[in-house]
């Protein structure tokens, strides 16, 4: 096969079916980028490794960064490796109906007071005044199927309990050293049977759930949460990002085009003497003395496992394999697997009070009772059903929460997270809009009619009557893929319960050596799992090898 | 002087000219307390003193604790010499103008996460029954004298903003050591100048005035306060006690009546070899083994001045002098001066939506557009006026907490919380409680009108007319006397700029010597300002005396 097939199938591959928006001009303008990207014929590559100064595999934002860091100090050979047909990695926008801009993966600047990308997004604003972001935290609105809205509820004031189980949790493992974690699941138990004689029947029942929103931030739920890590401090205000393209061509614009290789899978990683030789699936090989690995954390786990293993479409094979500080972090962390739907409607009938709305899960039967009556919390462990439905039959087994666009900027979407496993689950039946839109009605209309709006009319296919206008009208739904796409196989990195992140941060920071080194949301601690992290970790090693140089 | 033409003085000195409450039946059976406390003629006393085992000075929950440790734990000789005519120090119950208990020292239980004596309350409530505290922490109802309520407004936000003040004043101090400290006031200005790009007008000039609820918490104005130390953590959610005399008297039960010794001054405190003398103002004289001192922080630094210095009544005389370390720790603290007006009404005639309401002081003349034109900090800060009045010409110079008792015990009264120097300034004509309430009619009209009720008839003096009775009937109203006090000379441990709270809590903790020990609020770190961090102080030396006893 040569290689001009190989990518053609590659392309074919990763076009997707739903209307993605291209990031730039870097999928259309792919096959200049690959004719200056030196790809001859594959007998040529078979004899003849090419050479590089540095290869970044993975053109997501830290790979970009480490690209932008190095052409900004002089560094003349770079090649940057994508696999997908597009650059930015996990960073993916794409348009609705309308035409309108969606990020199917990250989607705010977080931590804005301790955020460099922020920072500089900012700066970037002041030269064009267009607009990059808007802060849009607001108070939490919280629907129970029952109950209706529970927040700010004077009689059951849930905030407070809900921060009293944050500070709980922090109280139980950090007043001592070496507590045994638990899930977040169990942490949240033993808090109410703890205090339960300070508490109501009602903050009992609803606190339980309430503090479930944080499924929605790691992506997983909270049987397998870790309860150590599950609480975690915000750095200032979230700014919404309108939208992340703009940040993923803006860096990817400052070196050149021919920099950057898509459709291309790396096979294998291997030392060779003082260089590294990076080996493709299209079976070239690129020789270079740096290179960086961006790939995601789920991705780069498949190195542990065997290369005929099924489901290890791209795996790198390392030699020497990966070294034992890095196998023994692998042990010590998970994967999120957080996903979104993005319902967009005719028009916005809802209120727009606030921009969070989040519906809870309905509860374990005798939830309260088995609470109240416990005698141990291991009792009401074993006592309780197990709290997370795995057969996917109904939405309100499932806690989840809707971003109002209505509200911060004006659109009528709301864009639903979603946690694993109901991501996988409803992501495996994405491509059919009607079903995913069935699964959530009930919720959807919940919503609607608290937010004083009538229920939502169904136009996915047809064009509802004339009757019916009043109502929200749902348009067009777009559903993430992340925990499906082979290069990504979820979101970000994630503690379950015995996890310790800071071993895979250390591991990844160290390196696989001197040579071969690591970038991404993985990798980093101010900004782990974000965006900021992931940018900052690519301009750490950019800045690592840069230093280096100077030395050898 | 005799002693008992002393006593006499020293009651009618004490006896308070408002309606205050008796704690328990310790001022009622004076006359048997001090007899069975050996008190003789005069005479007797100059020539030999009386022996104790330990003193404790000082009847609030620390000294009562100590004691009660101490006869727990088999101690025979203990005295208890307090210079007011009752128990409890700064808790203070009074009855209002129907007989309902207020309490106008400390109100609360805090951080009940980690609070040993919430825990203890709960025991006791669990075996009689008897309510004994409410949780009532509920959302803040902001109130701007021109814009009324601007708590959750959806488009300004403040709630996030004042997080942000909260997180940015964090990293400002924690991200590297030894940063250089300075007033509250300043690092809000620092935020808003920093930030300001990311702030709307409305933003910057109210979430400065919001950040000021602190002031509430401390007792002292933001130019004064540390910026390092106004923020704190909550170790749980805070319980409104009803009141704290039963937890002084519950306590004061715990040993025999016949320890305390009320109406009684320390003079001097002297080593006498192994022992401490103990020099009363009426002549008399104590030798003990230990003493536990458990006098404000406030009333012991009088020890530092010269006894003939002017306002030093309750000033203790060290022989040898309080130690250095003591000495320096006193440059690195303050004392705060929280107060207290309760206002009684009729009827609740206003929303019981939430226990919590804070009105904003006015800002500054041109304070946003200082702030946006500002080019440096310190630019701004001479820029903008002198942010506290002293002129105590207009209630909305200040910012002012009200707890809405309807909301947490359905009673139609407002607690008000004042700060330094507005306190002292109010205490000082607490006599007249007509010009009291004149003083804040404005801000009372401005939250009766706020929250759907009619404005307030005075009803102070005269019966109101019929007319009126759609009003809220303003019956009574107390005022707090802590800052006018001279056994108590404010509220409690504060740190200003610059302070570090911490040299005093280690000075206090190590004690004068190993026979001259502190206890109180100033002297520990779990709780300090607090009641239970008094308490778990009491019991700490308490336990030191057991063991160093056991040890020689």
């Amino acid at each position: 096969m040569s290689s001009c097939i190989f990518l053609r199938t590659m392309r074919a591959f990763f076009r997707k079916s739903c209307n993605l928006e291209h990031q730039g001009s870097y999928i259309a303008s792919l096959n200049i980028v690959s004719n200056t990207l030196h790809i001859g014929p594959a007998i040529q590559i078979m004899t003849k490794p090419k050479e590089q100064q540095v290869i970044i595999i993975g053109a997501g934002i830290a790979g970009l960064k480490a690209a932008s860091t190095l052409y900004a100090n002089g560094i003349k050979n770079c090649l940057v490796i994508e696999a997908r047909d597009r650059i930015g990695g996990r960073l993916l926008t794409v348009k609705g109906y309308k035409g309108d801009k969606y990020d199917l993966g990250a989607g705010w600047h977080h931590d804005t007071l301790m955020n460099p990308l922020f920072l500089e997004e900012a700066e970037a604003m002041k030269k064009d005044s267009k607009k990059r972001f808007v802060f849009e935290d607001s108070q939490f609105i919280y629907i129970d199927d029952q109950r209706g809205r529970i927040d700010h509820d004077p009689d059951m004031s849930l905030e407070f309990v809900d921060a009293e189980i944050d500070k709980f949790t922090g109280l139980e493992f950090y007043q001592s050293l070496d507590v045994k974690d638990c899930s977040f699941y169990h942490i949240i138990l033993k808090y109410l049977l703890q205090r339960r004689d300070f508490l109501t029947d009602d903050q009992i029942k609803f606190s339980a759930q309430i503090a479930r929103y944080l499924e929605l931030w790691h992506g997983a739920s909270w049987d397998k949460l870790s309860a150590k890590d599950t609480y975690f401090d915000h750095q200032g205000r979230n700014a919404l990002v309108t939208n992340f393209d703009s940040v993923v061509n803006r860096i990817g614009d400052t070196f050149p085009k021919d920099w950057i290789r898509l459709n291309t899978e790396v096979k294998a990683i291997e030392r060779d003497g003082k260089n590294v030789l990076i080996k493709l699936s299209s079976g070239e090989e690129y020789i270079c003395q740096y290179t960086i690995v961006t790939i995601p954390q789920s991705v780069l786990q498949l190195s542990l496992q065997l290369p005929d293993e099924s489901n290890t479409k791209g795996r790198i094979d390392f030699k020497p394999p990966l070294n034992p500080q890095i196998q023994e972090a692998f042990k010590k962390i998970h994967f999120g697997g957080l996903g979104k739907v993005v319902f967009e409607f005719d028009k916005c009938t809802w209120s727009n009070e606030s921009s969070r709305i989040f519906t809870l899960a309905h509860s374990q039967e005798n939830f309260v009772e088995d609470v109240r009556k416990a005698e141990t919390w291991e009792g009401l462990i074993d006592n309780l059903k197990t709290p997370s439905s795995q057969l996917f039959e109904n939405c309100w087994d499932f806690p989840l929460l809707f971003i109002n666009l209505a509200k911060s900027i004006g659109r009528p979407t709301l864009i639903m997270l979603m946690q694993s496993p109901l991501s996988n689950y409803i992501e495996s039946i994405g491509n059919d809009k009607q079903k995913v839109y069935e699964f959530f009605q009930p919720v959807l209309d919940k919503v609607m009619t608290t937010l004083q709006s009538n229920k939502v009319i169904n136009g996915l296919s047809a064009n509802p009557t004339e009757a019916e206008t009043n109502s929200p009208i749902l348009k067009n739904l777009l559903v993430t893929n992340w925990n499906n796409d082979p290069y990504s196989r979820g979101a970000y990195s994630a503690c379950f319960a015995g996890d310790d992140a800071l071993e895979m941060i250390i591991a990844m920071s160290n390196g696989q050596d001197s040579r071969i080194r690591f970038a991404g949301e993985h990798t980093i601690m101010d900004g782990a799992g974000a965006v900021h992290g992931s940018w900052e970790s690519g301009r750490r090693e950019g800045e690592y090898i840069l230093e280096h140089l100077k030395d050898h």
